[in-house]
């Protein structure tokens, strides 16, 4: 069973406004078993449409169309569909009926240019809308074997249209088939490192299928199953990954909503969903300089953060590394900031000065300006410090330094001022995520 | 001059990725007066895209293809254009050299699958990528006269390729006929409210038009001129410009790539575009709770922050509030940690350990846990503090508490813990800006 997707409007076409409707559809329509051809979207202008219409119906056996279903000169998509199926457009009385209840139920005037939105294709059958006044239509276009569902553009009219009348058609057309689809994403590895490591695992053939995106330097895997059967599909499915994390190790930090600092979450509260006094968790602090803030985001964006997350410094200046943290002026002065021996001294000082299982540091070239031949832009150093015994009893009010484990690596980090940051905060969670693992870091 | 756009990628068209760079083109395209014809998003399938690509190039002057130049076995822009295009694939040596030296830079191993992304079609012109590992490439389809231009699916590499080797050639070709587009920025009054205000000027028909969107708390007016020259368009815009800020005033913050940092930023350096040492520049530092690090992100998201940003606090727990900011218990325990004598408290003790001319406090309930029927999720407390004269000869190394202005807001904000997290940053920011402006705050 095969899909395609067509969006009418102007803002579309010229990008005032972004079509979510789309990816909307698309996701609904995989979970059901459809492929998808193609996604098109063309502006207001009814040849622009028939010709869409036209060149994609041979091509699937479902076509569905958003737009263009309003009560304005522009407006054009009840005019193509006609135009394509051959037929002329015929009053449903049963919609100018609705249509004038929905006025009068709101107390405004039906103005006489809605009557246009009850005009349909002859031979159509109506779909309901009770929250507009546009409805929506399906009809068959046999030359083709492709049946069209129009809708109108607007998200929360086209949505309840879509779950009500137009999917339960699907799923029956589908005999119980899926594309079940997940994702795990990892850090640290390039996206061609990744692929030479999963080898014949991204054979193009292969189902389930695996391939790879980029997005915000994370590398992620798009697994989908094509099954008969959910339940075959899901057996695909954990094998499939079971390989996947064969290869991949601990690359792998998480699933589909998984973030790298959920996951560092998830090892720092063993697991707990709930947190309650007596559980162990173990806290994490942060030393930022370049980064500015946005490990501490990163940490906080996970609700429930304060368990393991209570303080965290931005020391951005040479003057705010000492004065905040004590870390020595004669380290940076020999070292530089952005150094190793200066990130070690940053995590162990707010470790130490917040009573922190593990702390986290970076200092770095963001750039644009800042860079010497030496330390180009883009170079970061990420530390972190952890004092492995403090959660013993009656070790939380002795303070061993001497037992601090620390550690620090240099990265010089492609692209522009957002990608270093967001790449050397990622780094820092991921060296955390390493520690808590136990596991040696492959960086 | 008509475009055309094609997107590749099965995560796109299986809505698992939403396409962003889609609109992002057309917008530019837009502002160069192209007509746009239309979008399609097709999978990683090679018969798919020369099927694409061989019934959009009769219909357009430029086609603008994105994705399928990765190293993988299911990129294949490269072979799809070869093929439509009658011609083979030949390894280009400058692009090979240039990636060689891309992963010597970074210290990495260059794979021997990405030796693929050297293989161009014959006869096309190789587009450099500063950015990645993949170049881009334009070329003509003769038969159809239609230029291609395909790019990386990256945004961070697709964008600069564009502006840098795309966007130019567009415009010779455009002649003079534009359609301007410029953004203005409004952030502290809804969406509706900014329309009553702008009244008439939001009128369809109008040249040129003004629309408003709203995106992560900002609502942002759309302009687009249409004009025969850009001489005649920017005039346009320009009036329109001013009737906007006529009828909107300060609450326009900034215009396309501004942020409220940004704007900030500008005010704190007095608009010096370069800082030495001798200009005067205000500093700010930050103590947030709820925001966990947000506000300061925000400030050094911007080039040369660390001119008017040292250092930040983020002071999550009580506890913290009071070890690093000296945040009294009593406070806490009589008002609450959210609560306007806290922030102001936070604002005022982080501004004097830190010296800073401005401090901003954030205390606040992202959720979606610890509201309660007083204080529901939402409720978010926002402080300022400074300190009028700090810059005035002799008076640096003198702290007079008492000459210090403080001001606290509290406000109820709707959405989940990422909105609410957002709002409250952006609202510590323009509380800054309208101090700075010396304007009284709307809010």
């Amino acid at each position: 069973m095969r899909a395609s997707i067509l969006s009418i409007g102007d803002e579309l076409v010229l990008g005032q406004t972004l079509d979510t409707n789309t990816q909307w559809i698309a996701r609904q329509l995989a979970a059901v078993g459809c492929d998808i051809g193609e996604h098109r979207t063309v502006g207001d202008d009814q040849r622009s449409i028939e010709i869409a219409i036209q060149e994609i119906s041979p091509r699937c056996n479902f076509l569905f169309i958003s737009g263009g279903l309003g009560p304005t000169d522009d407006d054009l998509t009840r005019q193509a569909v006609a135009k394509v199926a051959g037929v002329n457009l015929q009053l449903s009385q049963e919609w100018l009926d609705k249509m004038i209840a929905f006025f009068a139920a709101r107390k405004r005037p039906m103005v006489d240019r809605n009557r246009i939105q009850a005009m349909l294709p002859t031979g159509c059958t109506m779909l309901d809308n009770p929250n507009g006044t546009a409805c929506g239509f399906s009809c068959s276009l046999p030359a083709a074997d492709c049946t069209l569902f129009c809708m109108p553009g607007v998200p929360k009219e086209m949505k309840p249209m879509f779950t009500e009348h137009v999917l339960p058609a699907i799923r029956k057309a589908s005999g119980g088939a899926v594309i079940l689809q997940r994702t795990l994403h990892t850090f640290g590895a390039g996206e061609s490192q990744v692929a030479e490591m999963l080898g014949d695992l991204m054979d193009r053939k292969r189902n389930p299928s695996v391939g790879t995106t980029v997005s915000n330097n994370v590398v992620s895997l798009r697994i989908n199953a094509r099954a008969p059967s959910p339940d075959e599909g899901e057996n695909a499915m954990r094998q499939t990954i079971d390989a996947c994390r064969d290869k991949l190790g601990e690359l792998i930090y998480g699933t589909d909503d998984d973030s790298l600092a959920s996951a560092v979450a998830k090892l720092l509260t063993n697991g707990a969903e709930t947190t309650d006094s007596r559980s162990i968790v173990q806290t994490v602090t942060t030393a930022e300089s370049c980064t500015g803030g946005l490990i501490a985001k990163y940490l906080t964006d996970i609700p429930g953060s304060s368990a393991y997350f209570k303080q965290g410094f931005i020391v951005y200046s040479n003057q705010a590394k000492t004065d905040r943290l004590g870390v020595s002026e004669n380290i940076i002065h020999v070292h530089g900031a952005v150094s190793e021996p200066v990130v070690i001294a940053m995590a162990k000082h707010a470790r130490r000065l917040t009573r922190s299982d593990y702390a986290l540091a970076v200092s770095g070239i963001a750039g644009p300006d800042g860079g010497s031949a030496a330390k180009p832009v883009g170079t970061v150093c990420v530390g972190l410090a952890h004092l492995p015994n403090l959660r013993q009893p009656g070790f939380r009010n002795a303070d061993r330094e001497e037992e601090v484990f620390a550690v620090a690596r240099t990265f010089n980090f492609p692209g522009d001022r957002d990608m270093v940051r967001d790449r050397a905060a990622k780094m820092a969670l991921a060296m955390l995520r390493y520690r808590l693992l136990g596991v040696p870091m492959p960086f």
